[in-house]
């Protein structure tokens, strides 16, 4: 299948994912809210006035944009206007996707939804003064949602290399509707929420030589991330999947 | 106790940095060695030349010191050499340490240590081309080795603080193994080292819905994470607490 990228392929990288999505907010919630880092006065330089969580992510972006990070199609920046030019030689990528796919981006989604409602369930409220540190966690959290969520694109790929003729009438009457239903698993997405409620619950215990109880205290509430797939993740991954599909024959 | 810092706060603070430690362990295991990230010839620019790691941590240090990260006394840059100044309002962090304790930075040692003898215990041999990610997650090592080692300093100065008059002597004498002596306590390091280990097997694992066997299969060798606290973590905080109390008394 597809340059060696198979549905099972895909599916054992979004299984792998989990882990990094879950550890991600396990080291964010080693910080307590830290408002100040999101302060939109925080910063003022003579190039720059915003919150220090923009101002991490935009700058570490650059300096991974001359790195050569965003000349993998599975990454995407939260800032793209005005990024650098790589300054390392090129990789050749396999090209799975199909060329209009390069234009889908929906970090502003995920932006919004990891500030405005995600990190106030996890983190707890107080203040310690760490502003950087929580940007750069708050960073890694990001990059970590972004690369599930816009692996939508590949699964949306391999899905309708398999079964063009089941998509097709959708994406020419730009059905976006019927193409959600198409993508749509309900089974598959209660297995997935278990399993990191699961996950949640087996990284972020207290881990002691002499296994003793720490049932029902975890770093990260387990329910939250059961909530992020099923409220967060897996809808904005099928946006991600309907946007691509309705490229798929330009 | 100092500031409200006590060895037990501190031992919990540690405890709790393990699982930073291996989940970004785990979480460099993600991409193979990788090896054109360490070419020291791979980047070369106007104002740059060197391996790409070496551009990777170099910028972003630069840029979280602007962000304020180096004005934490438990933060110490790789590159501490011309970072520029903080460009955000300054944080009044709890004085702990003796003042001399600033100038105590054993990063040299840490990145030999990592690049030369830890990285290829659990990065598989491979190239998948991603190494902006990969010198990204090098740098989430880097800073959680670096944060935990150098711990050693608050460490040093609770307990001197606890019982100055059982450091005193070797202090004025300049006894460093004296000082590593007192430092000691094998049966502490047994169980740090039997821990971590079980941290690594908690963490590592491969977590499925119907609890089957993976037994045996980590993503990161539990017996590497072992070695690494056994062989480097520990000796290298004790080396930064022996430092720290030859100055205690300056």
């Amino acid at each position: 299948m597809a340059n060696g990228v198979t549905l099972e392929s895909l599916r054992q990288s979004l299984i792998r994912q989990e882990d990094t999505i879950i550890f991600s907010l396990i080291e964010r919630a080693r910080f307590p809210t830290n408002s100040p880092t999101y302060n939109e006065s925080y910063v003022s330089t003579p190039t720059f006035s915003g919150s220090l969580v923009h101002f991490v992510v935009k700058e570490t972006e650059a300096l991974q944009a001359k790195a050569g990070r965003y000349a993998n199609p599975e990454e995407h920046p939260f800032f793209p206007d005005n990024l650098p030019p790589s300054v390392v030689p090129p990789y050749n990528f396999t090209e799975v996707l199909h060329p209009p796919a390069a234009s889908i981006n929906i970090n502003k989604d995920i932006w919004d939804m990891y500030f405005k409602k995600l990190l106030q369930l996890f983190a707890a409220p107080g203040d310690d003064g760490i502003y950087a540190s929580t940007a750069a966690s708050d960073l890694v959290c990001l990059q970590a949602l972004s690369r599930r969520i816009h692996y939508g694109k590949l699964v949306a790929e391999v899905k309708f290399r398999e079964s063009p003729e089941e998509y097709e009438p959708a994406i020419r009457a730009k059905d976006r509707d019927a193409l959600m239903k198409l993508l749509t698993f309900e089974s598959v997405e209660e297995a997935v929420k278990k399993r990191v409620a699961k996950k949640a619950m087996v990284f972020g215990q207290e881990v002691t030589l002499n296994n003793d109880d720490n049932k029902g205290k975890y770093k990260v509430d387990p329910s939250v991330v059961s909530r992020l797939y099923g409220d967060w993740i897996i809808p904005l991954t099928k946006l991600v999947q309907v946007e691509y599909l309705l490229r798929r024959l330009d």
